[in-house]
């Protein structure tokens, strides 16, 4: 069962957008146990989508296209399809319904053009767009799929979800399908992938493997393939295989089933009844926002003070004066005092800080672009860690918000 | 002058690596004149790579090929490309002198494997890879050129600005291309759209429109194209366009050759000297995170609090206990006071304050999940604003630090 992706947009071919939907929809497919086979990147632009189009049926089962629904002039895909099926337009009802709606809760009036937003291609089926205003469409041709989504990621990744995946398993009857996700700290992908090299080599034929790395975390995916009826051996074969895998690397593992590290900590905190709260200087509010992105938050996590000048570590965080002074603000003293400091202010179990210089300015010979300290306190200790992070001011935020967490994560299991 | 790229790689086909290469190379071939046609990610196949060669070649004047080359069983793409041309191997001499000095250096044997990396096809021109082993190769047949360059990111970049790109410019001799970014908020793709109809009508013929909507922002995008001699015409053209854009739809314009919110509030409070303290709560850090992740930020930005709890709110930002018992937490009266206390404690020239329920738990009737209040304080005045935001989390946040960056730009601008 193969799929190919057409991502249809002049901000990805300018290089303005990275195409990130690509990157999430064949981890998505892949995941329910289809193979992408190409991903087509092209213009807004009616040649181009027909050529594209036809290329990808002959070598795929079905053909996923984003983008190129908005309402603006530059998006003729919707045309190109209505022509391509030999239809003509008809408005939608529900998705007429939706975009009045949308409209009628922001108090703007809904124009012609919005309106269009509503027609489709007499011969699809709509995929109901309830995050937006431009509708999914399902198209069956030569039993074949072909499926057109709005571009806009969150629009796109609730049609994914919710819609194209069931129908695509159920129309190619996909069989059953089983994931298993074992999140690692502290080890690279090529390390782990050395040291699990004779587990891997005896796995059972039906369990394949992927390496998902995302700054400075390891996801392994387990994927197991097979018919409806073998579901639960496969079920077994991935047990024994996750068992396996904690005698060899279970030093490393993180989490199961979780994407990211603020899941594990957010899960482990809150079944603890414990609570949280951070300090942070260059990691600037990015260990705060991770945390708060997840639901429940609110749990365990009463605050952070984001103390981008001294004058705010010392007046709100109590670090002091003659600290800052004599050893720096990026230190291993001051980083200590700010998780101190905010751990009593804020009167929680657990505190976090990060004090270091993220760049591209800020740095000396001895203390260069991307020195951070990390301090991890609880009512018991206190744990501090120099990281050297490199010279990209984003990686340095996104490797330090990880380590933080990371560590804050062994102090919690200790 | 139409490029078209073929990236060849089943890590970008799974998901495991997002195809930034794509993204870059796609930036320095447009920024050098040249337009990206389409781009292929691919197996590591030979008949998905001559296929998918012969259609590229069909649409475009040239094709860059990027991965596939390097020692490994999987990476075949030498081979083809050498069946392709109707070529053989040679050893070239000075990829093998690389290769040898890179072993020498780091103490290890040079295999027969390794070797094999100094053999190109006879036909092709060897651009040098004088950061890798897998040597670049240059291809022309009937008037095109076909480039394969190994797909590590370090290795790739250096081939394309030192080799590739030059090459390319002289060969085709290619024009002049110039690009405007304009940045609006509060108004829709299609909204605006409707206003400038009339105005895009009469635009010249070379310069062309694309909408680039990002959470709750457009960014216009008006590209220029034509010989290097137009150059001069083709700036006034583009000054006079937009100098007609800000006439029509002017109050909605807040930045221009600019991608973020955050970096047009940067740059005007950089500009004007001020300072700017922030106190979250629904947008969970999310405000200060996103000012943090520009370099220069700490020239105006002191800090943040994020006050999760209500007890944080009282006791850091100085809400009065009263205020959060009468009207609650996520109310106008607490917003207010959130702001003025985070301007006073952190002593700031503007404060942003955010107060509301992100979900998915939490509202009730009379404040339903997505009820958000936002409050801008200068010395001289403080603003208010409801907002509904809906009821997914992330965009509940996302939309929240847009509005309220919008609602401090407003404020400074005055």
């Amino acid at each position: 069962m193969k799929v190919s992706l057409i991502n249809i947009g002049d901000e990805l071919l300018i290089g303005q957008v990275v195409n990130t939907n690509a990157t999430w929809m064949s981890q998505q497919l892949i995941a329910a146990g289809m193979d992408v086979e190409k991903v087509y990147t092209i213009s807004d632009n009616r040649t181009d989508i027909e050529d594209t189009l036809q290329q990808a049926m002959l070598c795929s089962n079905a053909v996923i296209i984003t983008g190129g629904l908005g309402p603006t002039k530059d998006d003729i895909t919707k045309k190109t399809l209505c022509d391509f099926f030999d239809s003509d337009f008809v408005e939608d009802k529900q998705t007429f319904d939706i975009i009045s709606a949308i409209f009628e809760k922001r108090g703007y009036p809904m124009t012609d053009t919005n309106r269009q937003q509503a027609l489709v291609p007499r011969c699809c089926t709509v995929l109901l767009n309830k995050r937006g205003t431009a509708p999914g469409m399902w198209f069956e041709k030569d039993g074949k799929v072909i499926v057109s989504l709005p571009g806009v990621p969150f629009e796109m990744k609730y049609l994914i979800d919710e819609e194209v995946i069931p129908r695509m398993v159920k129309y190619f009857n996909v069989g059953c399908i089983l994931n298993k996700n074992i999140l690692f700290q502290g080890i690279g992908e090529s390390f782990l992938s050395d040291r699990i090299e004779q587990w891997e080599l005896s796995l059972p034929k039906y369990i394949k493997l992927a390496y998902l790395p995302k700054a400075g975390l390891v996801r392994l995916r387990l994927t197991a393939r097979g018919n409806d009826g073998d579901k639960n051996d496969m079920l077994a074969g991935i047990d024994t295989a996750v068992a396996e895998l904690y005698k060899i690397v279970g030093d490393y593992i993180v989490g199961e089933d979780m994407e990211t590290l603020a899941e594990v900590v957010a899960d482990k905190m809150i079944r603890k009844l414990k609570t949280l709260s951070v300090a942070e200087s260059c990691s600037g509010g990015a260990i705060a926002s991770s945390i708060t992105s997840l639901a429940g938050a609110s749990q365990y996590f009463k605050g952070s003070v984001v103390a981008y000048s001294n004058e705010i570590k010392e007046k709100i965080l109590g670090v002091n004066v003659d600290t800052l002074l004599k050893y720096g603000a990026v230190s291993e003293e001051t980083a200590r005092e700010m998780a101190m400091g905010v751990m009593n202010t804020m009167d929680t179990d657990y505190a976090v800080a990060t004090t270091g210089i993220a760049g591209p300015g800020g740095g000396t010979a001895e203390k260069p672009v991307g020195t951070v300290w990390i301090a991890v306190a609880s009512k018991d200790e206190i744990h501090t860690q120099k990281m050297t992070f490199g010279d990209d001011r984003l990686r340095v935020i996104e490797r330090t918000v990880n380590q933080a967490l990371a560590n804050l994560l062994k102090m919690i299991n200790k």
